[in-house]
C-alpha cells in the first residue's frame, strides 16, 4: 500500500498536515537498540519549518513522542510508533483551495481521487509535512547504518540553476521578492555501503532508492552515478575500470555507475541526485479553475510557504536513502 | 521479492540468459481475456535480437509458449505462465568472465552476491534477455489498457547525444567501428490515462513507474515531465495552468508535471524519460581484475553484443510503463 | 510483516500492554466514510476489561483517539490512525516474570526472540490488550460490511466443555475458586457474504480468516463448516446438495462447507469456530524455570487476569472475520 | 496474491489440471544449493496419483523439469522454476461439469468468480494436482531444513474416523464399493525447529502454517498442539511446565502448546493436525443444479477420482509446513 515502504525495515506513515497528528510505525528495528534521541532531534531539526529566511513561518516543535516499541529507551522488538502533534494549524487559510486547485500542486489530483471528502487543509496527506515521519524512520536507519560503517550525506547541488552560495542567495531573494518560488537539485552520497546489497530486477538498489525518493513531494527526477549524462557517453568512457586497492579490495577508478551495478551495490559509494521542482504555492497570480462554479479563475496563493523547498530537502533525501539501504542490508542477511 | 512487480497486476519473471528457458507468471489478468497473440508477437519482435545492423547477432524465435492460464486462447482466471526456450546458447564464450568481471556490467556484483555458484553465462539473470518476459507481461497490459483507451508509445529521443536520424547513424557507425558502444535516451508518452490513478507517497505513479523502469538493465536515470529541468525553473514557469477544455474536462495548458501531481495521475499524458548507459560489453581493451589470480588484467570482451541497447529498449520501456499503469488502474477500482 | 494484515483493507497494529499507547493504522478505507463512533465504542466495550465477574479488574476507558485520517468525522482518503492510551499500568507486578516465564504464555518465546530487551510488563506486545486495535480495524470493517448487507456474529459455543449457561457458570466459578482458568469455543457466523470472494490456494477465505483469527492470543485451532468432523464423514454425507431457491439463487441444502468452496465464498453463510485455550496466567502453583539463576522454580502468577478469556473473545473473532472478508470484498472489485 | 506464499522463501504456483503444464517459481533459495533430485522425486512420488488401489487411475510421471535457476545442478541465485507437463489429460470427461457443479467441489465458486471463461477440465486451478508444485517448493525446503537439523513428518491419524490399519482398510473398501468417498485426519510433527521463529500477531507460526495448509484442497480445519481439546481444559491442565533438560535447554514436560507460544516457536516439536473432507467427486447420485438450463438435476460424477484424498495428503502437509518453517527461519536471520 501507498504509505508503507520496505520489506525487512518496513514503516508506515500516517497523518495529514492539519490532522491531530502525523507519525510513523516502524517494523524491523532490532530489539535492544537505543535510539540517540538528541541526534534524532538534530536530524529532524534540519528539515523543520520556521527557521530560515526562505522557509515557511509555521513553527512547530516537531518533537516526536514515542508511544510504542520502547522500554527504558530501548527497542523491545515490538513495532516502534512515534507521533508528532500538529499544534500550529490554521485551517481557515485553505478554504478557497477546496474549490480552486493550485497549479502544480496535488490539489486537483486529490479532488479527482477522493472527491468531496478530501482533506484540503495544508495539503492534507500530500503536505511536505509528511516528510517528518519519513525522517524519523530514516533517521533511526541512519543511526543503525552508522554502526555498520555506512554514512549518508546529501547536499544542495544547485538552486535555480546556480551552484555558488552567493548566486543561490541572489536567486532566492529574487524569487521571494517576486512572490515566486524556485527549484533545485540535491545530491546524495552514501559511503561505506557493503557490496552485494540489493536484488536483480525490481528489487535493485536503484529501484528501491527511487521508490523512496519519489515519495518526497516535488521530486520529478532521480539519477544514479553519471545519470542522464550516460545517454551521451561511449562505453569506453562510461565503464568504470576495476582495480585492487591497497587492502586487496576490488574498487573502480571512476564511479559513473554510482555504486550500483545490475541493481546490486559494488562497494563504491552510492551517488544519486534528485530534482526538486519549485514550490507550487506562489503568491503570483496564476490561471486555475473553480471546480464548483465550473469556470476559469485567477488564483494567488495566500498562506505561509517556502519559496524553495530544497533548503529543507537534504535530510529527507538522506532519510529515504537510509531506509532503502538499511532495508536491503537486513534482507541480505537472510 | 526482486523478481516480482505489482500489487493487482502482479508478475514474476524467471530465467537466465543460458538457462533452459526464461519466462513469466502473471496474476491479475481478468478471466475471459483473449490475448491477441499476433499483436504480442509483433511487440516482442520490436525488442528481439538479431535483426538490425547494430544488434547482437544472436537470433532466436523468442516465441512464448503459454503453458498455463489459457483455455482455448482465453484467460480462465488462473495465473498465466509463458516460457521462452533458450535455443541459441553459446556458454563457452563466457568462461573468462567468470574470473574477470566486465567493467560497467553486473558481473562483479553477482560475484559478490552469489559467489562461485553464480550463472555467468550470457549475464545470467542480469542479461538484457530477461526483458523478453517483461515485454510479455507489459504487452498483455498494453492490450488491456488499449481497451480502456490508454495508449503508450516510447521512442528514441537521442543516441550518443544526437537527436537527428542521420547524426545518430553516424554515432552508431563510429562506435561500432571503434569496438565501442554508445548510450541513449528513451522518451515515453502515455495517452488517455484516466485521472486519479496512483497513491500518495510510496505508491505514487512516479514511484511505480521508476521501480519498473529501473528493472531494465542499463537505466541510470528516470525523470517525469520537465524532469531535471525543474531544478532550474521558477514556480510561475513550471506550474501548469488549469483550464476547462471544450468538453468541460479540467486540463493543463502545459505539461511540466508529466501527467502526475502528488503521485496521482491528472488526466494529462504521462511523459517520462529513461537514460540508458552504453552497453558495457565492448571489444575495446579495458582495465579489470582477475578475481581468482587476484591481479590486474586487460579485458577485451568477445562475443555478440549490441553496440547500442537503446535501439531495442523502447518496447521494454513501454512494457514497464504499461505494467505500472495497468496495476494502478486495477487498484483504483477497489 | 507480522503486525500487518490484509491486501486492500490493510492495517498495522502497534503497542504493548504497558507502553504509552496501543493503536492501529488502517489503509483502504473509502474516502467519505463516516464511522459511527457510538457503535464502535459499543463494539469495543464488548471486549473491554474490568466489567464482569470473571474479567481482569484492570479497568480502562479504552476510548480510541483518531489522530489521523478523519476530517469532520469523515475519512478523507488518508490512512486512519487511532490510538488508545494505556492509563492504568502497574509495571511492578511483572518484575518476577522477567526471570521466570509463565507456563503456556509467550514469555519464554519472547525471551528467546528478543532477549534482555523484551517488554515483559503485562505481556508486552503479546498481551490480549492488543486485540483492542484489532477490534477498531475490525469494527470499522463491520460497519462497512453492514452497508453491503453482510452481518457477522460470534457467540460462545462452549466453556470448559459446557454449552449451557448454568453449567458454564458453574465451571467458571469452580475455576475462579481454584485459582485456575478455563478454555472455550467461539463460533462465528457471517451472513450475506456475496459469492465469489477469495482466491484459490493461499488467498482462500479459509487461509485469510485463519491468518486473522490465529492472531488472537490463545487460539489453538480453527475449523470451517463441519470442520474436524469431516474427517469422519463420507462424501455423500458431507457434500452439500445444490438447489435454486425461490429467487433463483443457487444455494445448498446443508452447509458443511461453511460457505467456502475451493477457498471461495459460495454465498452461503461462512461458519467457523475457534478454540481458545485457558488463560495461562493462573494463581495455582506451577513448575517453571528461573532463566537467570538457571534453576527450577515454582511459580504462582499474581496480578489481575481473566480466568476465562473466552468471555471477551467474541468481538475479537468478529473483528478478525470482518477484516478478512472486507479485504477480500475490496479485492474482488479489481 | 493468491498463488504466492512466503516472505523470504517465496514461491508462486501456476497451472491447471489440464493446462499444458503446472509448475512453481521459487525465490529465496540460497545460491550454491544442490537439490537432491532423487530425494525430491521420491518425495513427489508419495503424492503422485495412479499408484494405489484407492487412488485415481490417472498415472503421470510427474517428473519436474527445472527450466531456470540451476547451473550444473546447483542454484545460482536466480529464481528456480520447475514445470511438470500434463501428459495424460482427458478433457472430454468434464464437459457436463461446465453446466452442473459437483456438490462439495469448487466448481460452483469458480463459476461465480470466473464465469464462462473458467477452466472446468479436471478442476482447473482448483485441482489437487496443484499440490505437486507445492511439493516441489516444500520438498526443497525440507532438504534445506534437514541441513539445519529440522525433520518434518506427517502421517494419517485417521480415515473415516478409524485409526487402526485394518479398520481403515475396511472403511476404504466400503466407500469404494458404494461409489462414495471418505475423509480423514493428518497429523504432522516437526522436530528440531529452533526456538524463536515466527512473529507476534499475524506473522505467528500458527498463522503461517494455517495459511499454507488451508491451500491444500479439502482441508477444513487446522489445530495445533492439544488443539480443539484446549477448549475443554483448565489452565493448570493445559499449561506445559518448564524444566531444564540434561543439556541445560529449557523444555516443557508436556506439549499441549504444540511447539508454539505467542506465535513463536518454543523449541519443542511443532505438532498440528489437518482435517480433510471426503473427495467431493463421487459416483453416487447427488442433487445439483444445471446452471445453464436453470433447473434441478441429478449428478453422478464420472471420471477417475480418489475415494480418499488423505492417502496422498501427508507429503502435501509436510510440504506446507516446511515452506512456512523455512520461510520463518530465513526471516529470523535478518
Amino acid at each position: 500500500m501507498s504509505n508503507s515502504f520496505g520489506e525487512r525495515y518496513r514503516f508506515t506513515i500516517f497523518g495529514q498536515s492539519h490532522a491531530p497528528a502525523i507519525g510513523v510505525t516502524i517494523e524491523g528495528l532490532p530489539a535492544g537498540f537505543a535510539p540517540d534521541m538528541e541526534k534524532l532531534a538534530a536530524f529532524l531539526a534540519r528539515r523543520a519549518p520556521g527557521k530560515g529566511r526562505y522557509s515557511t513561518t509555521r513553527s512547530e516543535a516537531d518533537a516526536p513522542e514515542f508511544v510504542a516499541g520502547l522500554v527504558d529507551g530501548h527497542t523491545c522488538g515490538a513495532p516502534v510508533t512515534a507521533i508528532i502533534r500538529n499544534t500550529n494549524t490554521r485551517s481557515e487559510d485553505y478554504a478557497e483551495l477546496y474549490r480552486v486547485p493550485r497549479p502544480g500542486h496535488a490539489d486537483f489530483a486529490a479532488a479527482v481521487k477522493y472527491g468531496l471528502a478530501r482533506d484540503v487543509a495544508g495539503g492534507g496527506q500530500f503536505s511536505g509535512r509528511l516528510t517528518a515521519p519519513l525522517c524519523i524512520a530514516g533517521g533511526l536507519a541512519l543511526q543503525l547504518l552508522a554502526e555498520e560503517g555506512v554514512s549518508i550525506s546529501a547536499r544542495i547541488a544547485s538552486i535555480g540553476g546556480e551552484t555558488e552560495p552567493q548566486a543561490i542567495q541572489a536567486v532566492l531573494e529574487a524569487a521571494k521578492a517576486a512572490g515566486d518560488s524556485v527549484g533545485g537539485l540535491v545530491e546524495c552520497v552514501c559511503q561505506g555501503v557493503p557490496a552485494g546489497l540489493g536484488e536483480p530486477m525490481f528489487g535493485g538498489m536503484e529501484n528501491r532508492i527511487a521508490q523512496a525518493v519519489f515519495a518526497i513531494p516535488a521530486v520529478k527526477g532521480v539519477e544514479f552515478g553519471a545519470g542522464f549524462a550516460v545517454a551521451g557517453m561511449r562505453g569506453s568512457e562510461n565503464n568504470d575500470p576495476f582495480y585492487f586497492d591497497e587492502l586487496g579490495v576490488v574498487r573502480t577508478r571512476t564511479n559513473h555507475h554510482g555504486g550500483i551495478l545490475g541493481g546490486i551495490t559494488s562497494g563504491m559509494p552510492i551517488v544519486f541526485r534528485a530534482a526538486f521542482k519549485p514550490t507550487p504555492s506562489i503568491a503570483l497570480e496564476q490561471d486555475s479553475v473553480d471546480l464548483t462554479a465550473h469556470e476559469s479563475v485567477k488564483l494567488s496563493v495566500k498562506g505561509r510557504h517556502d519559496p524553495c523547498i530544497v533548503l529543507r530537502a537534504a535530510p529527507c533525501v538522506e532519510a529515504a536513502a537510509a531506509a532503502a539501504i538499511y532495508d536491503a542490508l537486513l534482507e541480505s542477511r537472510c
